[in-house]
């Protein structure tokens, strides 16, 4: 039996990374307010999961919500937005909030979004217990999004994945990577990760965003990332995978070349924003070689996709760009 | 029985709007020559109803139809498009005709449409059998779009909504009034509703345009209009209710902030202009206490949807932006 | 001696419409509180001129001044914004405004100008001694520019010609005529002139807006208007003159295929704004066969240039587009 | 039976052409490498039928493959792209191989495709038996798409059809004709039609470029385009068919304003990029009266449609632009 | 005798802010390499002054330059550029480096500039000697321009403005507040000034971004800055003052709705970059109640302003926004 | 005394390349039409020169016209435009000439400019006499600009370089070279220099276009190009050097990373469009080591420079990008 969401590839696949045939796991209607329910973070907590999703309302407001699960796949999802107490700050505006995820570093669950102060930036808060939670500072100035956080320190610092972006729709973006003393400064900016050349990989050469919390493997960081490519039709996104240096992980030891997942089926292609996969969370077994990713469909839903750690590793190292 | 088309709420669904189960109810080819039927305006017409299609022929060409129901459901439309003759003016050059809205005042059938004259511009015809039509001058200079007829006078003056626009796919979009005693010269123009921030009803952020004739109830005009939001992937457009008051409907009473109907099936995410619900026309008891709403899907198809008023009253009210 | 301010034309010149030498008239800090003035209006008023004048000011708001002078060339600005009271409306909103025009009508004069009312439209007002000043319905919905009224009615209907536009710097633009019984509802909008094909004349290829109020002659109704090319330093505005028909000005019978005048000097190509020729007003006499063009230069100073009247009628038609 | 690939019409279709009931024909993952089969040519090849397909391989990097069929219905594709030899030059550089189409020309079969070379252009090549591959010249300089050879010299000369483009998702495009006496050096470009006015034909009214190789009629040469409308959700592309004189193909005898084809279906409406009908071949018999028209859908798979020659020259003559 | 470079106001001015008669104080050719010089930083040093100076060269490159002067106003400026040995990193990437701003705390001259890291984003760097110099690690992701220190720590933190930016010519801009424990660790993170309503005050509506260090006065922080309104024909940049509350600098407390300087000399508006004013730096001696303002002028020299102090605090309270 | 114009370096002038002091040679008004003149290329002709003349008529129509000079600074200009006879082609259609170059090979002059043929592209045609002038086909598909050609056939062909382009006002261009057995198929299309990184030499960064005829010399092929940079007010176009390669002048040995001279004189800066150095042609005796660069200014008036050809061959070598 396996400790994480966990389903076979079927004998007719042969790709390193599977959908879920009961796909999308979440409904966009699976609260009563919500129009959505997409772009999503879980994490083992307690005896099962607890997760922070992100509801846009009939309204279209953006916030998110804690959720809770026994199996990783039936999510009871509270009605009422997180609400925040003050964490190392007074200063706790937001506007709105999206595209969360989550990772327990040393004491608790830290969660990064795209938070609403004057234009997009990282948000930064944290809760013991999902029940109540605190907000600290914003990591960046605006113009910010998909902010990830090591489940770590490295080298003593915490450090975190973001995406710098303008005010709108965004049509450029390269991963870098921050680091903090003390979850309320940061500094010593890198650039990780670039868009591709068109001519190398189309999928990933408009930008790309940092999707899910690194997994530390013996290879190194193991991070699921979106790419996008700009059509005559809009924007559509694809879910890669990269390899950071364990220790350093400012370098990028791999990345794939081609995409482990793009949109193909009726929930990746059909919803509010169409082609759309969106990567913000895994839940992994190292023991048992399983990855169970998470990633919104469409801008519409929540959906699953598997693989085998060993099997991913090796593919990125093999198809590397 | 129910005087105008009817569904009952199904047990499911707990929304003050709710679909007709045999959408869309006019098929983008239901006359010979139509590429697409949708966005289009029906009547109450002797013992039964008329209507005014926007039907695009297959060299997608826009023009506007008459037809003919008994029930409102299903609808014979004539094979050719309208021809006028002359109104109120000699001058009815017209380059193309679309999103027709129709109301009876006084004693006839007045009919506004998007009337291509060196550019976009509000169209303004008249019949009084459906048979024979003529043309007036245009209401108002290029740019405009979505001309809506309220169904009486307003202090003994015809009142007209409108949408100013530019001449390309508008990337704004604010509701205006404007009055006139003759059908022939307007003025006192007012900006009536505006596009929402993002921040507090992103689905009507970027353009707002009246839908359907505004109904006279004791809370004021209850008026259905579309909201646009501009995703990386386009446009998507809604469905939303207000209330204006009912002796200067240039004061906006409520506006609902949640949308009452999104792109959400098939027939509306999927056809020529994916994602767009665009209410143009209503037929409604308010004895019976009834509305139905027709839209157009997708900019293909035509489409229904009911609610009961007094509930859409209440809910826009409650939810009001 | 002259009716009208004049001066010959120099020796070494040839062309029609010739600058005063001593130009510019007004300086940009000509009042206090001045940035610039430029775009603006002048009539004969009792033994001298008045006019309406468009100062903005050091934080560059837009508003208009009343001025007078004796001999045309020295003005003498008021030194705070006219104020209105009601005309034919309690409606008398104004973000700003500028851009006037002015012209004698029956029992008055009449300004018109572009009013900001939820963007730029055509604000209509009228004085009898350019001491009070009333303000009367906006004429038409916005996006509009350059709104300039005959100096007579037209068929018993005043006359306006306007710029339909967009909410920015608009990169299109044609010149359109209305009618109103009252100055207070408009209609028969008719397109009059359009933008030219870049091939065959490219300084009036991407707008053209109507600049002073139209000099009715024995070929036609007169009308100075700036033609722009939109270059890949910006915009460049320049003059010509078309005749409209006497009794029907929907058509225009001749229109300068080569401008009259283009910026070449210093006042004119360097400013707030490079490479403008702005006109907004004449002052002219038939009799002694001459006119007085007062235009915007660089929209930061007021000049002028001069011409016979049949000299620019000849050319006008013998040059035509 | 049928010499080409054929299925009669069915009997609730009252069109000129129509689909194949098994569409598509050609899976996107025909080939384990790829994401997408679409776009392609294919000509009558010994007993059975050739191609060259465009397969874009998961990275999203494109490039052409050859395929052979028995009965133009069932493909076996190679699962490595072509490569060339140095056909009239060494310069065989190529970023990027897509859109291919195919002919025979006195000896051998010659291929044209959209060549990366700093940017898109013609690329040219042949072949004599589909196993051995030669690169020529590339005809133009970037930047241009869709080049499409008359299958015999005209005038002695060989004459391809093109599109120059710009360097993005270019808003533009009209098809040129230009000749080469060697298949090296081109000149002699002529424009030969041009998008529609909106007006006349809205599907047409963005770009329109050449798609399948002309066939020899009595009435001249039939070509088969694309034609390109702009939504405010993206391109929309659909199928037309023009009529080129016999012996000056310059000149445009007939073209469709109504479309033959345009995406209607699940397959073409839904995918890597929506709502694209994209021709690039036929097979056909003037013999039989038949023709099958390949064509891409919504770039993503590759799809199949029928019609009656005779009647699809009819058709065009009647309802031309 | 003054203790800065000063030059009494003339007599026929009554600005609050007026030019010195030699402007530009600086040629674009004052050292052999220099295309321009401008947008440059100076501050007491020893007996006299020091400077950073913005020289791009002939190839158009970017970079900072040390210089001294005895009075402030004739410069010797270093023939090479300040070449940095490493701070508090290793990381001194720099693709580019301009608009620089210095100002001494504590034991050092703090330099900021436009740093060219994957983009734009601000630079910091000390010197004790303006011989040696040191950089430290960039203080933000990009895109980010006019970092700006204050003269002393806020609160026990280092405290920089700073505008984030896109990648390009950024159409927006308002000014942030960050701290630093350390130089190296950024947070708390605050909005303090937005471009203004066009309405208001349209020379700073496009965007607005911090210029030179703040002076420390009775009615708090004294801070230049520039304001940018987007014409038709580009960018128009002026100089404004603010005053920032003394113990919480995040409060603005007035800010002026005029300009204190705009584009009006030949050296301002005829250059590499027409219409520019961009304050980089002051001199200023509270006791005798002068400022002198150094700023660019269009992109091209170097030039000087002056004012007295309590004048421009009076005049900033009186016309506040 | 100087078989070419000629004036010596000033002795405070250290560039390479410096100005004649009574520039600007032609200006705009030197015939009777005229709105402006440059952009033009002269030869040596009988015992004086010949040229070919870019004259905007006061329309703003492009053509070009004959002129004739004794010493190559005072020019006598045809009234008339050039009207051309069929050379190689019955298709001389021409929108618009503009930007001609001039070069005499073997037997006559050739001629290339800008034709407009449904947008702009290469025109060639040819005199021997500057009396009558034949057209022959146009050298590339539309959109292209800059075709220059070499001054001798290239491996038994002519040869051209150019700068495809957009329909507008072009954001990008590179330098590409062309080949010809006969001056009517034109082939073997190579790229040869690209616009810089913004980082090397920001002048030259945005596009690039050959300027004058090469000059062949010890070093190769001497090319003057004009490089621009794309300011937040428009382009600026600056003078550059490039040696190609003799035997083949695909490849570029040299380039100059500064420019050799950039718009900073008046006539350069203000004008129709500012700040614009456009060579389109020398005179230059390698015998007396001197070239006279001929170039426009501000789209305005011609200008000429004057530098040594070995001075300039060793500067390109010294300071090569």
């Amino acid at each position: 039996m396996s400790t994480i969401p966990w389903q076979e590839r079927p004998a007719n696949i042969s790709d390193v990374v599977w959908r879920y045939n009961e796909n999308p796991i979440i409904q966009r209607d699976a609260i009563p307010s919500s129009n959505s329910i997409f772009n999503s973070a879980v994490v083992p907590f307690k005896d099962g999961y607890a997760g922070v999703f992100r509801c846009d309302n009939k309204a279209v407001q953006m916030n998110i919500f804690a959720g809770f699960s026994k199996d990783g796949i039936n999510w009871e999802i509270n009605h009422e937005p997180i609400t925040f107490g003050a964490g190392n700050t007074q200063m706790i505006e937001s506007d709105y909030k999206y595209d969360p995820r989550v990772t327990f570093i040393e004491d608790r669950y830290w969660i990064t979004w795209c938070n609403g102060y004057h234009g997009p930036t990282i948000g930064i808060g944290y809760t013991f217990d999902f029940k109540e939670f605190f907000q600290c500072e914003n990591a960046f100035l605006p113009f910010n999004r998909n902010g990830v956080l090591f489940p770590e320190k490295i080298n003593g610092k915490y450090a975190m994945l973001s995406r710098p972006s303008d005010n709108g729709h965004t049509p450029f973006g390269d991963i870098y990577l921050s680091y903090s003393p003390d979850m309320k400064y940061w500094g010593e900016h890198r650039c990780v990760m670039k868009a591709s050349p068109f001519e190398d990989s189309a999928w990933q050469c408009t930008k790309i965003g940092a999707g899910s919390v690194p997994i530390l493997t013996d290879e190194g960081w193991l991070m699921f990332y979106h790419g996008v490519i700009n059509t005559c039709n809009g924007f559509r996104y694809s879910l890669g995978a990269s390899i950071l240096d364990k220790d350093n992980p400012n370098n990028v030891k791999y990345r794939t070349q081609p995409y482990l997942l793009s949109p193909q089926t009726t929930y990746e292609c059909v919803g509010d924003v169409p082609n759309v996969i969106f990567p913000c969370a895994t839940l992994h077994s190292l023991e048992e070689d399983k990855v169970a990713i998470y990633y919104g469909a469409a801008d519409t839903v929540t959906a699953l996709a598997f693989g085998h750690i060993s099997e991913i590793l090796k593919f990125t190292k093999e198809n590397s760009l």
